[in-house]
């Protein structure tokens, strides 16, 4: 990580808040943004399928196409560096066979290996349904979003995770086939311009018990 | 934190691999993983509502309970010092008012934007479909899942996600609705016996654009 500014882990995840409000003259270079995703994108994935995909909005004229699909988040569309929309990929089995290749040819995972998990994976995946798919790539996108929002902090910025905005129409916005890239959500990235607020969770005796 | 063992957020992120064989003679205490739980839900979440449940599953008779529901992952069950199920409970609404009076009672929100904010969410709520909560729950648990995975390093722990079980009957067979609590993965989590598996990503310009 070249660009890390923060990698005080309890400081990371203690100190997050929702930051609706950027500095607008800090852009995150293409560089520097090509690294925060290469850090969140080692979070896990159901078979290593990485269903994650990302349209990172920086120019003027794509964060005026985005502006009056999130018409409750203004100032992050504005201040922000970036607003980054987090798709599902629904034909990510598609890319199996070059990830797991890939493997075999960093000398990763033995050729054999590599033949029997993907038979498996393929015979299995004729019996998915597409809810049983988008569920999936769902809980795999929210993995990654939470650490890209936690690698965000480490390169100094802040962010904040919008769920309110017109998924199907972001996605059609962008050229992307809503039916196959299920729209996740919307992280907006910048320097923060204000303190953000904490906010309460629920006891662990609420939400937990042990068996 | 006081249980932190590990507080360096890139070794953290980089050096996570999906641990299956743990050693069985760590116990991780309900102190400790009450912290580590704590620490994991500071995640965020959909107007707050904090859907993440958790079953620790940390006991021989939970352990034998869980083994042949989770069958091709005998050694994570046996091994680890807990396996924590993970739920998304579909009637989150429910505590939106204990959560948004206690942000009240703490200072942290004015009553009036409390009483704005939850009458907001409720409207909203009438509208939602069962598909659309369920999406929204598991993106939820999705990023509650990867902070606890991180967490637990830090505490010195390693974990393996888990979505290959039988995922109703866990359910069940720990006392929960199915229709309401929806099952979202087993997390073991243990002290590693093994150095786990180095796996590789998509590269950014694959499952990335900029607009």
């Amino acid at each position: 990580m070249n660009n890390t500014k923060l990698n005080d882990f309890n400081e990371i995840i203690t100190g997050r808040r929702s930051i609706r409000m950027y500095d607008p003259t800090v852009k995150i270079s293409k560089e520097e943004m090509t690294e925060i995703l290469s850090e969140a994108t080692l979070a896990p994935s159901s078979l290593n399928l990485q269903p994650w995909r990302f349209v990172v909005i920086d120019s003027e004229e794509g964060k005026a196409k985005l502006a009056p699909l999130a018409k409750f988040n203004q100032n992050q569309v504005k201040t922000s560096s970036a607003v980054i929309a987090v798709f599902a990929d629904m034909n990510s089995i598609d890319y199996a066979d070059e990830i797991y290749s890939q493997a075999v040819e960093l000398g990763l995972m033995p050729a054999e290996v590599k033949d029997r998990q993907l038979a498996g994976i393929k015979g299995m995946y004729e019996g998915v349904t597409d809810e049983m798919k988008k569920d999936v790539n769902l809980i795999d996108a929210g993995l990654v979003s939470m650490q890209l929002m936690l690698v965000a902090r480490a390169h100094g910025y802040d962010t904040n995770p919008i769920g309110g905005y017109e998924k199907e129409q972001t996605a059609e916005a962008f050229g992307l086939d809503a039916k196959r890239y299920t729209p996740v959500m919307l992280i907006s990235i910048g320097k923060a311009a204000e303190e953000g607020y904490k906010s309460v969770r629920l006891p662990i005796e609420t939400i937990a018990e042990w068996k």
